[in-house]
């Protein structure tokens, strides 16, 4: 069994942490799903468990609470999107009207839905607030990031770092505005006439 | 007793209208004061009839349930913040900077965070969200008119109620930045940017 080129305790190891990646991508993207079917008070971490079909021993190993659960997901879910951005963004137009639009669409999914549920059970959440708060700046400074290299922009121009993060805050209401109903046509609207402005700006 | 200048019958009805709103508007600000405290999920129909001294008996005869309660609760705020922004506006000063202020701190408030609570429970509530699509849809009207009318624009002209628009978005996207922390400083920051863009647009 070549048991020489790889000792059984390496190999087990590394079946274990692959065994253990995959249980919390299940358990992260299942979260995602909860949240966005079922909002924050039906996300629960049973529920959670038999969505993802894991033990529920295995979900309280890797996660204690359901604040902790959802905190991770929104993370996990946050950082695998931003990658996923980078790739569309590669193959995109390079327009500033392109770039707005992507980022505008990203800010209008499930993602953003999942985390909206997540911050605002955490406004009333002493303990969940200060994991959010965390999350909320490490997001925040990523985004940042991926948007002022998408737009190709230079932040120590003056003005740059005020239209940037108008540009974020105008995306944030625009998802918001989709929340109850399906927003894209006014959503393309103001993107358009934003990147107009933005495109003077830059 | 001078019941020959205004009959019983008439002075006891004007007493019992007078009593009926009053005991509305108690009813609608404990809500909006309990959302705020407590977020939707604290927001009972018992505890707020505590908090605005207020039966339950009495309470139930106007508002049958929870999401009746909280979405009049929105809308007679929503209203009553309105006229005050109005006149606000009337004694403030009426540059575009001072009026796009006006508008994101109206907007950075607990009405805002009181609405918030309501829009995400209604998101996955089938009834509550029918409710609040119009209200939503209501005071989107009545917001848009008023920063119209507060901007002095004129929106048969090109470009401005895209330019109108965008602004309630951005205030949106920033009273949302405003819900864990706050954001004052950097929201006086991207205002003023933004101002400076409307003002060349407008």
């Amino acid at each position: 069994m070549f048991v020489w080129r790889n000792t059984p305790g390496v190999e087990t190891r590394q079946r274990q942490a692959d065994r253990t990646r995959e249980t919390k991508r299940k358990l992260m993207e299942a979260t995602v799903e909860c949240l966005v079917e079922r909002g924050w008070s039906g996300t629960t971490t049973t529920e959670v468990a038999e969505r993802a079909g894991v033990s529920r021993g295995a979900q309280l190993h890797h996660f204690r609470t359901r604040g902790e659960l959802v905190a991770a997901a929104v993370e996990h879910v946050g950082a695998e999107s931003v990658e996923a951005l980078k790739r569309r963004a590669q193959v995109a137009e390079k327009s500033t009207h392109a770039v707005v639009e992507l980022i505008a669409d990203f800010h209008a999914s499930d993602l953003f839905t999942a985390a909206l549920e997540l911050w605002v059970a955490a406004r009333t959440d002493p303990e969940l607030r200060e994991q959010v708060l965390e999350l909320q700046a490490r997001l925040g400074r990523e985004v940042y990031g991926l948007a002022l290299e998408l737009l190709d922009a230079d932040d120590s121009k003056p003005g740059v770092r005020d239209a940037v993060q108008a540009t974020l805050d105008l995306v944030r209401g625009l998802a918001l505005a989709n929340q109850l109903a399906d927003d894209t046509k006014r959503r393309a609207h103001v993107v358009r006439y934003w990147a107009r402005m933005l495109e003077e700006q830059l």
